[in-house]
């Protein structure tokens, strides 16, 4: 099962090796992760997505908990979230192509950052399913370059029904 | 000095923390950091913040260089590069704070992206700077959360000169 899970920490050097170090020891492969600074009070905040087994998960948070750098760990799995990625795609364009790479980008209100007379660079954020779409409909053209943060992750507020 | 460099790596377990443990093991405190896979070819690419020595950071370079599972390194400084970075900020606002939430989001070209009763959460994207300026114009509403994917960066194409 895929997590997201978001681990609140002080923002003291060594602690991204020793986390991704539990991970990497239990050979379980982290598929993104971002980490910055909130507030500038030396927290910062991570955001890692694994997929794989519960069990093995459930041990790797406990033993995050036990990181003395280690503030909170919230599993977002199972919660109403918002997740969200940016990603930077560099494609090959020409007089003729770029209208179309232009429709594509105005389609996923995407923004076009950067051109060239051979290229033009689009920034998009989404989901990862959104930002995978986007990829896929501009990689025909010629993708010269791809650069994603990976997904961060906040829970919804409302809990009213309707 | 500040530096933004790119590891593409080959994304195996392991090649977060190696690369970490190699910042960590000279004291270099990483700023922010995001690794996501790209193209979806077993290949990762990291945009790694760093500020310090320069000298060291060519030494870090150099051993990153060495490392299997490393493919290439780039580093943007003294590059023409651009550089995103998306935030998600959860904050407080009642009826009365709404609308002015709203003008700060519209003048950042921001969006909401959720609502409560009591709190609204802003997605933004931009440079290290419009971030950090859209946060401080935030704050006075009471900021409950905030999520940062940290930078990524890529060079800009044109080399012409005007």
């Amino acid at each position: 099962m895929r997590h997201v899970i978001s681990v609140f920490v002080e923002n003291k050097h060594g602690v991204l090796s020793r986390i991704s170090g539990l991970f990497s020891a239990r050979g379980y492969n982290i598929e993104s992760l971002c980490v910055a600074p909130v507030n500038g009070d030396g927290l910062g905040r991570m955001t890692i997505v694994v997929a794989g087994d519960d069990w093995v998960l459930e041990q790797i948070n406990k033993q995050l908990n036990k990181l003395i750098d280690v503030i909170k760990v919230q599993d977002m799995t199972g919660e109403n979230f918002i997740d969200r990625e940016l990603v930077l795609v560099k494609v090959n364009s020409t007089k003729t192509t770029r209208s179309e790479i232009m429709q594509v980008t105005n389609i996923f209100r995407a923004k076009i950052v950067d051109i060239s007379p051979k290229t033009l660079t689009v920034e998009a954020t989404g989901s990862e399913a959104k930002i995978n779409a986007i990829i896929g409909m501009l990689r025909p053209f010629g993708i010269k370059e791809v650069a994603r943060t990976g997904q961060i992750a906040m829970s919804r507020e409302f809990t009213g029904r309707v």
